[in-house]
């Protein structure tokens, strides 16, 4: 590295220092000390490593950054600006305003040049492995060269995260030598000393999975530089153990935790400054020089560009519409069905499971394994690691495949945060969560859902459906593939009864009626899902027999049923009587539709291990069983 | 180790492999696999290693075993019958059964023996790992030595999942020299060969830990003896890598995914059973010799117990009461005045956090931090490990402690199946989940809690509360100490306004009445919940302005509220009119307090990065916003 490299690389990470302090400092909020920390590290990056085109921040040829450490946004925001994106130095001033494209941390669609959302500590490292696993899948099935890098910057946090742990163990199982993982190694998180709570040997630990792992003084840029020009060539995953100190230059604070989250103020900021000869009373400067560096760095490179891709979308629908199905299958089955179809009709379709193909039915026979071996595999098998296989289908989504993942529904609370980040990013993730009830029988409470729907239904931007048959899994699948937001199928073990009267279109309405009353009054509306519509239908055919007039509705998705316009809903639900809802899992949720006094046949317990049939009449979930208690009801 | 003395082990290793297979036929559900590729580790357990009473399962000097791979209960159960423990072999024979006590995954309470509930994977060595500690902190404080074991059995998929890494961290940050994991390590897991996802070196990653490692024959009774009694005299806790045939004497199927997860089948048991010198075609067969083994063994040998301290709860409540609290803090802040007057008082309360205890607010200035050279600290540093920090604390509360962690109540995402198996054990943990809703402020919609409440409510067994105030947060604690159940606080951190109407006896009871209407008619019902409570009560004297009939319902614990009788929800939302929820989280649940038609002022999107004022503005929670639209809405 020539001297004035060096010198422009070390003018720039001061800089960040001085743009991020100021910007936390006049948010009166936000985290120092990782950018303080890490300017050299960002420095190097943005001036020295990645290949990018700040005016064309899309770019598909592009090395990928991701802070999994979001909390050191101001960084990062700071960084982009001076490297030329299009985030303004007001920009920067308005850092965690209302709709600023500043936000607290990084926001994935918010800010050009920020790769995905990142905060939830762990996380980045899983999705940056689901985007570099992504350029390995398409770059192995595509005539044009993907050899991008994925680099992510970690702190102490995100090695201690158990999300970290699977998606590493998976990169070095898998082999993503696409995949740097920078880690600041600054002996301090939030609370205190990592002293007191993380003295692993987090490099030995990586080297177990199979990674390059080197160490470095994240300070010196020379270093820095060496060991990422290194990573270009290792023929596994790079783990970079950056040594640094927190806040470095901040007289008062550096390399103690209260430097981690807190503002410096102004007095502190302006001492700080000068550690590094900055102007101490100068707000928000940036060197003319450190723009004239990346003004002549991108007047001269230009990055050559691959099309992205689109997968056509309208035969896989017609070809789902037409399929033959075995009628009464498990709706997982139904599923599996499906899978092949679009297996062959989208290209970008990928799927995989956490060591549960064969029982959450997501296998697709023709699709080949993923392996390190053969990147063009369809099914990626994740091992036992929701999380992490969660945060990596986003990581695939934001690559432009389309990604389906399976395990047991009650297994979505390992996966609960990265579901949350995919509907906060609109990624049209799809998961397949299957066993969707008590009625998978003998694994008892530990396996079967109850409160899973609800903690589901109530996540914003997640359509969640729970189809009866075949027809409604098929729109189900329509829906997925054409929604621009995750989605969430609840698919059933145990073999259902196909209905008669499903629709698809019904069923892409969230909710429909699938049995008119008979008469000219109503005594009750039934409301059912999934497994149990095929029960609502007997109840009702019961409550005839005693002379009551029935209307059962299906509702596989609140979510759709919801976007629906008012008429429409009132068509649905709208007359007056008795509301029941009839689903094999919690109530909680139900009463938007049945009201205050409906009759909820739920269950609100755990559950237990014995064989479905028995588990129905303990839990009352027969047709006489049900019958009666709504009759007593009324 | 004498001739006999392996005779025995191997006959009571093959006694065990026969019953657990014909335990899964008889049931035609279950897990054969393990049953026979762990048979010698069972028997040097129980035969060998473990010092347990049958007859008084829950001495407390016992050494514990927790079976972290929990679907292969059959081999407990097998184990735990003959080894003399009250599991008769018609238990085993209604393996899975409706209320049999020999359900498809082990349950805590349901089964003597069985140390707690496990099935969801990696979550054993986690809890085993609370348990461990409990054992190192109430050893440091008594007199008494408290020198037991904790002895898990894991497999690839428990060595695969985030949560046992965390927890394999801490143990070995904290020196956990009483725990000891037995890895099957059998190269299968359900989907297939782990050379498909799981090619880590794991005793590497475990040295980086800080743990002794050792690898083993785990057919071999002596290496399973020796590796077992090394580890009572280990610096460190100790992996023992136990190299297995999975289904070990199937001719068809041992060594292949196929025998993991299924019955074997009649003709295939048999020929097990032969490959082993079994007969062949008797069932649930147990050599007299068996029996006579463990009827000697427990005849002869007597273990010293130690009394159980019981804390004093009563006099911490009544401090509780009395405790005198500034104005208008933050609920977190008020929780952690109140922490402190439960420290002084309750010696078995513990605290701990997720690396946020001085931003969780649960830290105890007066306990001391826990550490591997003081396990009498009252205060546990659990590091950035969620997931592991709740199952541990699922640990602590088995051992009869009275565990408190904290973190932001958006990461209690990453801790939801730990809190869902405290709920089904029934265990009195204490989640204090601070940050508790959009009004975090700056950090962001990462950070801020929208759904969180629902998927918490929804969830059987747990009691949530969002307190309002110091009136309402005194209560929280008041039933949370006194609850044999999970119970999850749910705090601001911002400041609040004290309420002048609120009560004890009213937040206890779930919901009361704060403010009644003034008239004799009833227009508007406000229900409320935290910190929206203050809001609530300026919206109604809004309202009341415009010449409105208003009843303001504080409602802090939904569970709570629904236990009470009829009459008394009656009293309080039984009064017909128009029914309005104030809560600044998801709307998702509340419809079943102010029916369909009821207006329901929440955030049902992600919120957004700026300060707490300009999201009070955006969202509408301000008096003027939610008046009008109530207003509108009449």
């Amino acid at each position: 590295m020539t001297p004035e490299h060096h010198h422009n690389l070390q003018l720039i990470a001061n800089t960040i220092r001085a743009l991020s302090i100021d910007a936390v400092d006049e948010a009166n909020s936000g985290h120092p000390g990782l950018p303080l920390g890490c300017a050299e590290i960002f420095s190097v990056l943005y001036g020295d490593f990645l290949r990018f085109s700040p005016k064309n921040p899309t770019l598909h040829s592009r090395d990928r950054f991701v802070l999994s450490a979001g909390h050191g946004s101001a960084a990062l925001y700071s960084t982009l600006h001076i490297a030329g994106f299009e985030v303004s130095l007001e920009d920067i001033k308005r850092f965690r305003q209302l709709h600023s494209i500043t936000p607290g941390h990084p926001e994935y669609r918010e800010t050009p040049g920020v790769e995905t959302t990142t905060g939830p500590l762990g996380q980045g490292i899983a999705t940056a492995t689901g985007m570099a696993l992504a350029a390995k899948h398409k770059g192995a099935k595509s005539p044009h060269s993907n050899n991008h890098m994925v680099v992510v910057l970690a702190g102490d946090g995100c090695m201690m995260e158990g999300i970290s742990s699977e998606a590493s163990s998976l990169a070095g199982h898998l082999k993503l030598n696409n995949l740097v993982v920078i880690y600041d190694s600054n002996d301090i998180c939030l609370d205190g000393p990592i002293s007191e709570t993380f003295t692993e040997n987090v490099g030995e630990r990586y080297r177990a999975y199979g990674w390059n792992v080197v160490t470095i003084d994240g300070h010196s840029i020379p270093e820095v530089s060496k060991s990422l020009n290194d990573s270009r060539h290792s023929v596994t995953p790079t783990l970079i153990i950056a040594k640094t100190t927190i806040g470095k230059g901040s007289p008062t604070y550096q390399g103690t935790s209260d430097v981690h989250g807190k503002p410096l103020g102004r007095t502190e900021s302006a001492t700080t400054k000068q550690s590094f000869g900055f102007p101490s009373e100068t707000r928000f400067h940036v060197p003319a020089s450190v723009y004239d560096f990346f003004n002549a760095k991108y007047s001269t490179v230009t990055t050559p560009d691959y099309p992205h891709r689109q997968a056509p979308i309208l035969p896989t629908l017609e070809a789902i519409k037409s399929l033959e199905i075995k009628p009464n299958l498990a709706t997982r089955a139904i599923s599996q069905a499906i899978l092949q179809t679009i297996l062959t009709h989208c290209p970008d379709f990928i799927g995989g499971s956490a060591d549960l193909s064969c029982s959450d039915s997501t296998f697709m026979k023709l699709g080949g394994i993923l392996s390190s071996s053969n990147y063009t595999g369809r099914n990626i098998k994740y091992g036992v690691r929701e999380f992490a296989m969660a945060a990596a289908c986003s990581g695939l989504a934001i690559e432009g495949l389309r990604p389906l993942c399976g395990t047991f529904l009650t297994f979505s609370d390992y996966m609960k945060n990265a579901i949350r980040l995919a509907a906060l990013m609109n990624l049209p993730v799809i998961y397949q969560f299957t066993h969707d009830s008590i009625f998978l029988g003998e694994d008892g409470p530990t396996h079967q859902p109850v409160e899973h729907l609800a903690a589901l239904r109530s996540m914003p931007n997640l359509t969640v459906i729970r189809p009866a048959d075949i027809t409604e899994t098929k729109a189900a699948w329509i829906h997925a593939l054409q929604s621009q937001n995750p989605t969430a199928l609840i698919l059933t073990r145990q073999a259902i009864n196909d209905s008669l009267n499903t629709s698809i279109d019904g069923a892409m309405a969230g909710g429909y009626i699938v049995k008119q009353e008979s008469g000219s009054t109503l005594d009750f509306t039934i409301i059912s899902t999934g497994s149990e519509l095929s029960l609502a239908l007997q109840v009702a055919n019961s409550l005839e027999a005693h002379g009551k007039q029935v209307r059962v509705v299906s509702l596989p998705s609140f979510e759709l049923f919801d976007a629906q316009g008012n008429d429409y809903r009132q068509s649905v639900l709208g007359r007056p009587g008795q509301f029941v809802s009839i689903e094999a899992q919690s109530s909680f949720g139900w009463h938007k539709y049945i009201g205050s006094d409906g009759v909820a046949i739920s269950i609100d317990t755990f559950g237990l291990s014995a064989p479905a049939a028995d588990l129905a009449t303990h839990f009352g979930f027969t047709e006489t069983a049900i019958t009666t208690r709504i009759l007593g009801n009324k």
